[in-house]
């Protein structure tokens, strides 16, 4: 039942995607560049931002690319997010790095930090660098993508605000604590796997909402903690539950303690995502890490053998055979192709809020 | 839903838990080094394996216990593994370690290789090492916690051979893959989650089949690939389905990637978990990493943090008022010290199986 639901939605993400306005990659991402200069930030770290958001976009995952630019922009606005801020390393060795976002965006941050932890890995077995006093950093699987390009097996993750209730618990208490990891092949370009700890992504719960159907028992509590099949709670305080239960109560834990903890962030309660308040910062942590395989027997073994091993994934005899089965991240790279060659398909909510974007500076 | 059944069967675990025969903790580990001596395993290599056995039991985790030591010696008894074969380090810098199990006991070179990793990641924010050439490795969460009762925030996991489809498909492609990791606190002695890569533990459809009443849709498929919500099926060849569909999937591929790719292991259709082939072995891979506090701020501050985020977690508001938000080891940690002073309760099948044990070699 699980699978044919995970197929079935599969299949309105196509039909919505067909349905989708078009934008050619590098206007769109000169459109998101122009936004953030406009808001204080610096030309280079403005593009670093629009191709982060855009490429996101690219891979299907639309509630992390441009949509997000307009809230970056209200932070800004209100002083909860300085633009102009530039990260600093408070500690670095050969093999580890801290740094501070120093309360700037969480996107620039990071990108600065796992370039310099992928300097760092082309030397070192293992490699790790953690961020605090961020915010909200897009989508993990953007950094992990970007390290196992660079020829890494690559982890990203970061902490946000309560949004999901621990296991048998029925209030916000732990974060919906993206997590992602991607490594290179050769033949396939790499696995990305990028997920977040809540049993379903709020976006699906969205499509329910605007469908008119209730959802399962088990998905989420209302605000007051109670369960409810009525989607539309999703825009009244809803509380996420986790996926699998204690597992990903637990993998939640695993990354609060990377991020909150080890970042020297804050976590839990502490965090502020989408902050707004001036004179303070979301102070959200992340984490990355990176394997160098170089080290394990080389890397050009360790790309053929994912080849091979995405080779066996994709030979298992399917469920339904018009759907084959797909390894992690085979979506995301069938839709960036497609985007490369076609233009960037985004839904009227991204466009809606790009357009809010463009006039908070104006 | 779900959270009901989580509870209902922690309820069932206590009754079965109240009705164990129990064994004094020193007199269990003599007993389960003698068998092993006896198999010609080194005194000082039994003493591993009987702590590693008897603290997994200690622990609740009866599946990765002494049950295990009459299918470890079946193996031994027909030459698939090699009790007297030593673990060599066949690769080493300041912060990294490869070694091969040489075909001898998944746990004896897994404890090894975690002790010296111990030793690097004292003067080093992140390790890693990884086991080729290894065989089942017993409870993932017996090292992580080795590591964090060290200081040290620990991660562990291991591939199997084929169990589980991947998401969509209908077939066991690839493993049941452990995954743990523990965190070291002060007022508690450390976060301890263990999972493998399943919706549900082979464990709780044994209970099902043993009690007699149907699963629900989409826990496992039958040996041929087709649904089934016949519990009894486990004992034929069932397939195993991941938890949360794409998300097990993904983590069961990470492990793969770690193990048997990085490790230089054999991967999915190559190993042979519980080789029973002389001249071969069964190939499995481990991975274990340490990330050490002492370069993150200290380990101090680490240790108040973790016991901070437990004490946040553990104050959530509980669904069920009798049943308060535990910490993920929690239960393990109640476990571990209600046997230590009243003694071990081993469930029968683990009993029958110390005693099939105690025949094999002699």
């Amino acid at each position: 039942m699980a699978i044919r639901n995970f197929v079935n939605f599969e299949a309105r993400v196509k039909q919505w995607f067909s349905k989708m306005k078009r934008f050619p990659v590098v206007e769109l991402k000169e459109r998101v560049s122009s936004i953030f200069v406009k808001a204080g930030v610096d030309g280079n770290d403005a593009r670093i931002l629009a191709d982060t958001l855009v490429t996101t976009d690219m891979r299907g995952v639309y509630s992390h690319g441009v949509i997000r630019c307009a809230r970056y922009l209200d932070c800004i606005k209100v002083g909860g997010i300085q633009p102009a801020n530039q990260p600093i390393v408070f500690n670095s060795t050969a093999n580890s790095l801290q740094v501070s976002a120093n309360g700037g965006l969480g996107i620039i941050a990071s990108v600065k930090t796992l370039d310099q932890l992928l300097e760092k890995a082309k030397g070192q077995p293992v490699s790790i660098a953690t961020v605090n006093h961020s915010d909200h950093y897009g989508a993990a699987g953007y950094y992990s993508m970007r390290g196992a390009d660079a020829g890494f097996l690559t982890f990203s993750m970061s902490n946000t605000c309560p949004l999901v209730a621990p296991t048998g618990g029925r209030a916000s208490t732990i974060g919906n604590n993206p997590f992602a990891y991607s490594a290179p092949g050769n033949k396939y370009r790499a696995v990305l796997f990028d997920i977040c700890m809540s049993k379903v992504a709020s976006g699906k719960i969205q499509i329910a909402a605007e469908e008119g159907h209730a959802i399962p028992d088990g998905w989420i509590l209302d605000r007051e903690g109670r369960p409810t099949t009525n989607p539309k709670e999703i825009y009244n305080g809803a509380i996420m539950l986790p996926f699998a239960e204690h597992k990903g109560y637990g993998f939640a834990v695993m990354v609060e303690i990377l991020t909150g903890i080890l970042a020297g962030a804050a976590m839990m309660s502490g965090v502020h995502s989408w902050n707004e308040k001036p004179g303070r910062d979301a102070n959200t942590g992340h984490c990355f890490m990176a394997i160098n395989p170089e080290f394990f027997g080389g890397t050009d073994v360790f790309k053929s053998k994912i080849d091979s091993m995405i080779d066996e994934l994709k030979s298992c005899t399917p469920m339904n055979k018009d759907c084959p089965v797909l390894y992690p991240g085979e979506l995301e790279a069938i839709r960036e192709k497609d985007a490369m060659e076609n233009g960037v398909p985004l839904p009227e909510a991204s466009v809606a809020e790009l357009q809010r974007a463009e006039k908070i500076f104006f």
